[in-house]
């Protein structure tokens, strides 16, 4: 395409709402504009990135034999409450009524219309398993819609639904949809992470979310650096130390005066030790009253997997600093194990330290020098932390390593969720009707855009990712309009680029060649060729890859040949 | 494909609530399913058709230099007042509120959206012309949603919006767009007529309507058998015949009594006369009281182009019976122009009459042989009535054929009624601000699907047009499963088809042939290939296209190369 057939809307203040980069650079590129708080408009350059991604999900999903379908996006409100969802989902389910006063919603997802669908269209276990899956615009009311495209009310939404006579047909589904998603984002050319989630409140099995890996993103992710592993950091376990716990240095436990020091670090400042080396006491609501959680004076304390405990308040719950000096006769910052009369659990790495130091139960004291099973019994011991940088990976393989990401895809065994509420049934192997069970598979089509651009750029704009640029190539040929040449050299090279089938931008626009380079760069076409007249002379142009800092020359006659090569290595 | 990985949702009956052809073909083949009054989902099956169409028309767009955005479906109510739509549009826009109690549409059509980005996008006539579509979901709340996909409220379109300097350049892109259609509507294998359409309320200066051509049409179109020439029939002018008046046969005026002869056909049958003889005289109301239109017997009254006369109230009003025998003495079926005493408007046939019968004003009588310019003054002549079969074409090539039409697409020079409304502007050479001149282009995506049915079926089910067929060719193996070799054979020709890029479908079900050929003719593939143990003794295939009557033999070794052949000579 020539920039003169194209609107190219770059803009070169950073806009003042845009928070998050990709934001400010999908509006510098040109590649959307906001309509109304979460809606966007995809300008040409920006749909053709959308447009890229949107087909690399199709042909995947085609490949592992999903059926494509489109279901309406308005959907009537019967099916919902059929579900049970029409009361539950809250105000992010836009809903409407229609002329007759009939009740709709505008879909953020399709579980009803799909089990509906196949309820009556699918009647015995021969027809299964079935993949249906849709590329469609959806909407979510957001109650604060901000980031741009990766947090819109209306937004494009692959969303893939499984069905299956038993749960090893789904697990089977489940496995393919996992890989090809990872094929997915492979060919998106994007650095991700297959991430084992909580299953929530939905219910079913299994489930993992797939991440982009970027500084920005909303979650933290511990992955191992040596496998596959990863998890959300607040799901990731901790495992207790193989080894046996050292022995105890010095027997001698004793009382040291810590006046006005509370935290752990103005304690171990204090005393001259290592956090690590401090134990630190939680005092939360049980269900029998309260409870204490000690964990390590480095670690922090994980609410979710707390909460998960037997005797514990769901969700977590500390006890109140005037509950706690009426029962312990303490402050929070002089709590300890050794006297403590209320039940305790103890995290597994707090149970491995030796010659420890921990509050006394007092005011203005700490306690060193003290040892489970000789000062105090043997504690009983659960994961109770957040998994942390260097830990062992709990698949047994690596270490950990924490990187954010911001989830793009999910895939989650429902089970029979919605097949039981819905009464989705079959006829198995004999005759008998079964309640199907069900997988669903969704890639968040518009918010990979803006997460490839949160993963890729520079202070100068954004690096695509081969096969999602807007264009694989752009021509440069510099002041164009003086040139007596260079109009016919320019358009036979990208007439002979188009025929090779390069996705190929042609710069004819009368401008000067910094506003053509710094639209190039913002805009994150990989590569680049400048044609100038006197680099013409020599019969070469200047190549450079948007990722490399330095040009090279390549002679004009070979221009397509390398183009070619350049293309099909990456 | 293969069937077995098909969601194959064939039904035999016919579903009662279906009343035009498309309707319950696509219900039947498994095309589409109703999820609520005029919202269907699209079943794998549908959705290749549909697929199919929009690759075509995005080709067409994209090759015409029109550039693809997306606009949100949900619209906000504020661009809607602006250009003063919100009160007018009616019921059929669909009005919702979002969480925090905003007002928005979702879009049956973006003028106002697209619009809105330009005039903040475009600020030079340097960027201009310039055209913008988008190929997305739209919803119209019809009041009574029938015909299934045909009219349904939520639907697939293509809108595309120009934007000009003046009103040249508009007519440059309009004449563009309009070969872009005809092009886009022949690679659809359909037979359309581009079509003069009025330009209504919606004011502008030029339109026309593309109209696939099917017996269930709604629109009746007038179209030349020698030229491009169409119009909607009510559009469509009539010519006065070119050659002089023939000489009166009979100079006799006489006056004959025609006892309760009301009607042309009535008269003319008592006084034997055929009806061409006949004038026919009606009375409307004029601004300045009533007026006569006259038009020969055989001929209809054209309500629009008589309203469009001066001093003729519009729309077209009949006057009461009661007011014509006040006035004029008689009652309707005996008026004639002979000593009627108020305007008279004769339309061109008319008024070529010789030797006509018309009523004598004076009931149970009529008056035959009579003249213009000799029994009373030559008339006042215009263009009254519905142009007909026979007719010659107002473009002066050819003779008028009428035939029934499905308008599936529109363009429409749209001028500055947006533009004026949202102060869309630019800066011309002279760096003075004009008010932008707009275009607007639509087709009807999922329309055409239901269009191209109802142009193109038989009893047995639909005759895809090859380029939108669901799969270009289908492999019917017979009773493979009792077969050693039809697997394999079957398996291989799968393959070599495949590779060959040929649409193939593999029927592997565990069907009984006649329900195969059912199901297929069904579905409407064109090419069909039959598979049987005893054809491959001799080493032969059956192939057949779904139009032919016959089958022929072809051997095996060839199938890939005669397939491929008939595939690229439709």
């Amino acid at each position: 395409m020539r920039t003169s057939r194209l609107l190219l809307a770059t803009v070169k203040e950073t806009p003042t709402d845009a928070e998050i980069i990709s934001h400010q650079l999908m509006l510098r590129a040109g590649m959307i504009r906001k309509l109304a708080a979460g809606l966007y408009t995809w300008l040409p350059l920006g749909l053709r990135v959308l447009r890229k991604v949107e087909h690399i999900v199709r042909e995947e999903m085609n490949r592992a034999g999903a059926q494509e379908v489109l279901m309406p996006a308005v959907q009537p409100a019967e099916l919902w409450q059929e579900s049970g969802r029409w009361e539950h989902y809250g105000p992010e389910l836009l809903r409407l009524s229609d002329r007759h006063q009939r009740e709709f919603c505008f879909g953020p997802t399709h579980e009803e219309i799909i089990t509906d669908l196949i309820r009556r269209e699918i009647r015995s276990y021969r027809q299964l398993p079935a993949n249906f899956y849709q590329i469609q615009t959806k909407f979510r009311d957001e109650i604060r819609p901000r980031f741009g495209i990766m947090r819109a009310r209306e937004f494009l939404m692959k969303d893939a639904y499984s069905f299956h006579i038993n749960a090893a047909s789904l697990q089977e589904t489940y496995d393919e949809m996992y890989e090809t998603y990872s094929r997915i984002f492979r060919r998106l050319g994007l650095k991700f992470r297959a991430v084992l989630a909580d299953t929530g409140s939905i219910g079913g099995n299994s489930s993992h979310e797939f991440h982009v890996l970027a500084d920005s993103g909303e979650d933290a992710i511990a992955y191992s650096d040596s496998s596959d592993y990863a998890a959300n950091v607040e799901l990731a376990p901790t495992l207790p130390n193989p080894s046996p716990r050292a022995k105890a240095q010095s027997p001698s436990l004793a009382i040291v005066n810590t006046p006005n020091q509370h935290t752990i670090e103005e304690v171990s400042q204090f005393l001259n030790v290592k956090p690590t080396q401090c134990l630190k006491t939680l005092v939360v609501e049980g269900t029998n009253g309260l409870v204490a959680l000690i964990v390590r004076g480095d670690h922090t304390l994980n609410a979710i997997k707390a909460a998960k405990l037997p005797d514990i308040q769901a969700p977590l719950q500390m006890a109140s600093p005037e509950k706690i000096k009426a029962e312990i006769g303490c402050d929070i910052g002089s709590l300890g194990p050794l006297g403590l009369r209320i039940p305790m659990v103890v995290d597994y790495a707090a149970a491995h330290v030796v010659d420890f130091v921990c509050g006394a139960n007092k005011n203005g004291q700490h306690l060193v020098g003290v040892n489970w099973g000789v000062d105090l019994p043997e504690p009983k011991t659960a994961d109770l932390r957040n998994i942390e940088v260097g830990d062992p990976s709990p698949d047994g393989k690596g270490m950990i390593q924490i990187a954010r990401g911001i989830e793009v895809g999910h895939i989650f065994q429902l089970g029979q969720k919605y097949s039981q509420a819905m009464q989705a049934t079959v006829l198995d192997e004999n005759s008998q009707s079964v309640i199907l069970q069900m997988g669903c598979y969704g890639i968040g089509v518009s918010r990979i855009v803006a997460a490839a651009i949160e993963q890729n750029h520079d202070d100068k704009g954004i690096l695509w990712p081969q096969n999602i640029a807007p264009f694989s190539v752009v021509l440069l040929p510099m002041n164009m309009h003086k040139s007596d040449r260079l109009p016919e050299v320019t358009t036979q090279l990208y007439e002979s680029l188009l025929a090779a089938g390069i996705d190929v931008l042609f710069d004819d626009r009368k401008e000067r060649p910094g506003v053509m380079f710094a639209d190039m760069e913002l805009i994150g076409i990989p590569h680049r060729i400048v044609l100038g007249d006197r680099s013409l002379d020599k019969g070469v142009v200047e190549y450079k890859h948007r990722r490399d800092s330095e040009t090279q020359e390549i002679p004009l006659s070979e221009v397509v040949a390398f183009l070619k090569q350049r293309l099909q290595s990456e």
